[in-house]
């Protein structure tokens, strides 16, 4: 089959679908094995099917599904990895793929399974024994990679009826399979990332079944070496269509060689989805050790690489047959780089070298690459075209290579600490920035934390209006559509209606018994204005009557001066063509999110502040509080940074102070007089500590009102007294409440809504 | 007690709660009592508030709850009379107080109740039996009428513990009640309004229990006269204290003379509800013959000139005790009146007579009135000003009373056709504007109609937000919150969002299988206008992602011009910030409103047109078609008149036409490009003549989107054709479908959405 079509059509070959499976496994934070079972919180290991286990219990496996670029892959799967380290306490993951300290054999735990998934089980015990659970026990990274649908509509098109859409799959898929396992020697010498294993870490001999040290003169990937995870013999196959390659599996598993197909440790797996029944749907490649370098356990430097591979690996002419002399040659290529990779000088032993140094064979490969695919218009991708410039550099330069880092660390610092800090550092960023969904960040964040929420429990997502926060929750027996986090199938359209409107939710919440300031509504400018005299020297707030998150709300603490309630009123009917006028309850104001009649977060927010040291300036106190990882900019973390602005300038100046001045020890220096989140307030957890009768307050609240969902907002005189006839009043309740101050407030702990929330929908 | 503080509380006399009680016996379309059963649709007798039976099963009485004015009332009143005329097919109100044709006295049909309640039927048969059914079929007005609260909160607040709430309620109420007895015979003579039966009318005798003739010389208002509406003797009592007055009525029913107190017919009845515990709450006026000048039964000047009498007789000091004499020198000057007062120069009989003529004590009487009054504060209001002004002169010109129009018009006509005519043009008002609910025309019409339903159901209402249309709707089991007609508990949150987001809405049912255009959305004009060369050529909608009710569209038959095109763009984006391209579906746009996965009304809208007759010129066809009673201006009918403005002399010039055109028989003639109904489009049924699949279709998208109300916009290629891949597309889904469009349409039946929806409210 031929591509010249390709030229005429620059970028179907660029797209596809990228999906990651990662294996890491737990450690205690002294990195022994983790002996605890799978974490619970994950579910049924066989229905979640983000986060399972692999072969031992404490090998958690995380995967992405099909997703439109690599970018969005990695960022999935470094989602999936803070999901996962946040839900295993003190435990840490393992960077690498060589194992951490472990037990003797016997106490290495095969992953548990229930019931009618007990073979499961029986399988990981079966090759447990064959193999040794050390062996198993190494983990690695499969990418599963196919071109686009598009790219086969084309390729359908130009065939003509000479080939069928299955046929053309299976054409293509096989030939980027020989070609890629013919130069996958390439993707060792450069990703490569486990050079050397833990002192004394022996695997089971593949041939007499003695206990061996793993560890070789100059490797580059011990992982993919003849020592690390392969078959007990290599086989070779006719790779020439996908029936002859199939049926000589099947007769290797009838033969006993295998105990079933999935035992098969190639390279590459050619899958088959059942959409594409029996043609390929996409290419699994197995080769990827774990980066210790990077967080989320590989570089899109490496991925990357092997996607260009693979489109080289379609276009490039076989000039022989993929048989089993050149299987065995292409095997003997992987294995002497495995074991001796590290080596840049070195050359390939005489029968398999084309080049006097490997570096030099790289080199070749890669210019062949650059010369094939430019007029196939890759290059004209930047981040492809930089991404061969990357690979150039290593090749040139192979010192740069990431597992020469990796050994050069592990050298320096010992196996056991060189990557048990890398694993509390990722723990650490992981912490630092749980609220983050990555690469969905153009999300709100109660939206990422609800999506996060979702993966833990093994509940699928769709974005159907990104923009909007239009998602939609699925498992195989339930679906759910969710706007914002919040708003759901859970409340009623009217229920959401009284909460939008201040004056129906003050007539229902006081009926109910509930206190509410009692205020009045006026239509006009004139009739508010009107009222002034009525108000006049009585604290006042003055609002519109249907906007939610404080927008156009004044509070006149004095109200003597006409003017400022003329602004006032001006401001409130610029949102709104009715304005309210209500007396100020005096008190702090405390959010309580309640979900289902349960108050599930209590938050106080507290306006922009630092607390004096008795030695530094206010803006150095700022610098130092703004350093909170929580705190950022254009609302993307539950914080934002206190601003050395026009207005706090002003505010310290009415406390006789400004940024430079020293104030003494622990006292509170304010910077602004809202407490908006918005303009660097805190917020403060108080679910522990409030008075239990305000809690009942704000649930018969959410119960007059039909609510499921509802923040209610509560002005409370002193909240370790019990409610009485004046010491509270509920002045607002929210159809749409946050979850993320509660989750990351700057002070107290993370109420987890997101996770209340996937559970009251039903997941 | 006295009054003076009053003085300086101006205002406080006037308000109060007015509430009204009106009789009207069905009839046949020749005037004949109606011997069918009380409408089912009004449901239990017992249960509704609103609506149900007197004496007969024939005679309606309606009842509307306590209001904050007299206008309130006699809208409400009127309400309750076009819902009850909509619900009786061609049966009629009959609106005088003496019977219409009446069969044999046993064939009068006495209202039947069931099961728990047969007692009422028993007593109904034991009054008919005691006074005739003749007399208990006569029909008349009560009003009941209170001070306000605030008026007791300041009378309490003056007594500086002398009396207690009750205690002044009591002195209040049972003074206003002597002092009105003794006047009411002013009443009589300026409002009665059965000055004659209906020829051969016989009423049992209360004394000898034999027929006899309902005739008198002059009478003003035989229903009050002694051969009237009364017991079958005159009981005096002690009005001194509320105690002496029950008990004496208590040991009237002892003593058998009455069966129970409710037989007790006196002029005023004093009203003691549960929440004044014992002490009075209202009174009740029960001289009120129907007006059958008056659709709705009564003029706001007779109980304008009721009240006025009420506060003169709390104002009016007490010369001499109204005992068992002054008891009945009242009743005489009542009977006097009730039997002769249509003779206006006539005078009391000597022992009653304080003036030469009647009319002169009427004189002397309103003087009195105004002199008293004026003092605090009543002729400041303009309202009781002019009605004082009214029966001033009526007193001076006392041809001008209404009785003795009735009383004219039945000599002139026939009692039979004079009644029969009026009850006829009543109907036809009714039906004319069966849309409206008199008194909250300030709501939008659908919240008007659904009200309307409530009512005929027996349900209660409150207003809880009358500019956003919010209602509580309730009876004593069950409570809804209706926001607009359509906004309900009965859909959830995100189902609301998800046919407010138009992407969404297209993806959903997409996937559901139904056909949509699907289209582009583009986030800036500029990657819209880019977009130009993809759509040129071909039929476009350029639309604002989400709003409703096709503000901001825009359709390009033939996007040819990129001028048109960007024009199109800026209109959609003044609306919303992204904008969707999609491909015009050919076909007629149709409305499917979808209740609970039922279609219950199909709706298509035509642009605002005329058809001509070869002989006028279209502003006349404009100004004949404008005479349709749903045409109005301004959004308060079911239709808006046609325009003769710029717009349409544009689009008739277009067409070679202008306003003077006669065009030929039968040509349509278009006014505007627009469809909508809110310039001057009509609306025409087509519920009974879709073909059903499109139905199906229209319930397959209400269930997709899990709405249990919407509007379902359908863009269908010909109506009678099958459904199939080509031939339709839904465009839009509607989360807040208008009904009163569905149920008075220019062309087809009245659906009864607001029915159907009080129904699905589960009432």
């Amino acid at each position: 089959m031929e591509f010249n079509w390709l030229l005429e059509n620059k970028g179907l070959l660029l797209n596809g679908l990228f999906g990651l499976e990662k294996e890491n496994v737990r450690v205690t934070p002294t990195g022994k094995l983790a002996l605890t079972p799978h974490p619970a919180c994950f579910g049924d290991k066989t229905a979640n099917p983000f986060i399972t286990t692999d072969f031992s219990e404490s090998q958690i496996e995380m995967i992405t599904p099909p997703l439109p670029s690599i970018p969005a892959a990695c960022d999935f799967i470094e989602t999936l990895h803070d999901i996962v380290t946040e839900s295993i306490g003190d435990e840490l993951l393992w960077p690498q793929s060589l194992p951490p300290t472990l037990p003797n054999s016997e106490e290495i735990p095969v992953a548990q399974y229930e019931n009618a998934d007990q073979e499961l089980e029986e399988y990981r015990h079966h090759i447990g024994r064959i193999y040794g659970k050390e062996r198993q026990l190494i983990s690695g990274i499969h990418f599963n990679v196919s071109f686009s649908e598009a790219f086969f509509d084309e390729a359908v098109k130009q065939a003509k009826g000479a080939h069928t859409r299955a046929e053309i799959k299976e054409l293509v898929y096989l030939k980027v399979m020989r070609n890629w396992m013919k130069h996958r020697w390439l993707y060792v010498w450069l990703f490569g990332e486990t050079p050397i294993a833990k002192r004394g870490f022996q695997v089971q001999s593949l041939t007499t079944g003695e206990a061996q040290p793993m560890c070789c003169g100059a490797s580059m990937s011990l992982r993919t070496s003849p020592l690390g995870y392969r078959n007990r013999e290599a086989f070779f196959f006719d790779f020439s269509s996908l029936a002859t390659y199939l049926s000589e599996v099947d007769a290797l598993v009838e033969a006993g060689k295998l105990v079933a197909t999935k035992e098969l440790y190639l390279p590459i797996r050619i899958k088959c989805l059942p959409k594409d029944k029996g043609a390929p749907s996409y290419l699994e490649f197995r080769l990827i050790d774990l980066n210790p370098l990077e967080k989320n356990g590989i570089s899109t430097h490496a991925l990357y690489f092997v996607h260009m591979l693979m489109i080289y690996s379609l276009l490039e002419t076989e000039t022989a047959p993929f048989d089993a002399e050149a299987q065995l040659c292409a095997n003997r290529r992987q294995d002497y780089i495995s074991c001796f990779g590290r080596r840049a000088s070195d050359s390939f032993p005489a029968d398999l070298a084309t080049q006097p140094t490997v570096a030099a064979e790289a080199e070749a490969l890669i210019l062949k690459m650059q010369s094939l695919l430019r007029p196939y218009g890759i290059w004209d991708n930047a981040i492809y075209q930089t991404e061969w410039n990357h690979l150039h550099t290593l090749v040139q330069t192979p010192e740069k290579r990431a597992g020469i880092a990796v050994f050069d660390g592990i050298t320096a610092e010992g196996y056991i600490p060189f990557h048990l800090n890398l694993a509390k550092q990722y723990k650490q960023e992981t912490l630092n920035e749980g609220y983050r969904f990555h690469g969905l960040e153009q999300l709100e964040l109660s939206t990422q934390l609800l999506l996060k929420a979702a993966l833990c429990r093994g509940v699928n997502f769709e974005l159907l209006d990104t923009a909007e926060n239009f998602v939609r929750l699925y498992t195989n027996s339930h679906e759910e559509y969710v706007v914002q986090a919040t708003k759901t199938r859970l409340d009623n359209y009217v229920t959401i209606l009284m909460m939008e409107n201040k004056v129906v939710t003050k007539q229902l919440l006081h009926r109910a018994g509930i206190r509410v300031p009692l205020g009045n509504e006026y239509d006009t400018y004139e009739e508010a204005l009107a009222a002034f005299d009525r108000y006049k020297g009585k604290a006042t707030v003055i609002k519109p009557k249907s906007t939610n998150f404080g927008i156009g709300i004044s509070i006149l603490k004095e109200n003597n001066s006409q003017a400022d309630f003329e602004t006032a009123l001006e401001i409130a009917l610029t949102h709104d063509r009715t304005v309210m006028l209500e007396p100020f309850i005096e008190g702090k104001e405390y959010r309580f999110w309640v979900l289902n009649d349960r108050v599930e977060g209590i938050l106080h927010r507290v306006p922009a502040n630092v607390t004096g040291d008795g030695k530094s300036a206010i803006s150095d106190l700022i610098v130092r509080k703004n350093e909170d990882p929580l705190r950022g900019v254009g609302y993307r973390t539950p914080l934002e940074k206190i601003k050395q602005g026009r207005e706090e300038a002003l505010f310290l100046k009415q406390q006789g102070y400004d940024f430079d001045t020293v104030v003494p020890l622990n006292e509170i220096v304010y910077l602004r007089e809202n407490s908006n989140i918005s303009t660097g307030g805190d917020s403060i957890d108080f679910t522990d500590t409030m008075h239990p009768s305000y809690n009942i307050l704000a649930q018969q609240a959410a119960q007059a009102m039909g609510a499921a969902i509802t923040g209610v907002d509560m002005m409370i005189s002193d909240i370790s007294q019990p409610a009485n006839d004046h010491n509270y009043a509920i002045i607002e309740m929210n159809f749409n409440p946050a979850i993320h101050i509660h989750c990351y407030p700057y002070k107290g702990k993370n109420r987890k809504l997101n996770y209340k929330l996937i559970e009251a929908l039903g997941f």
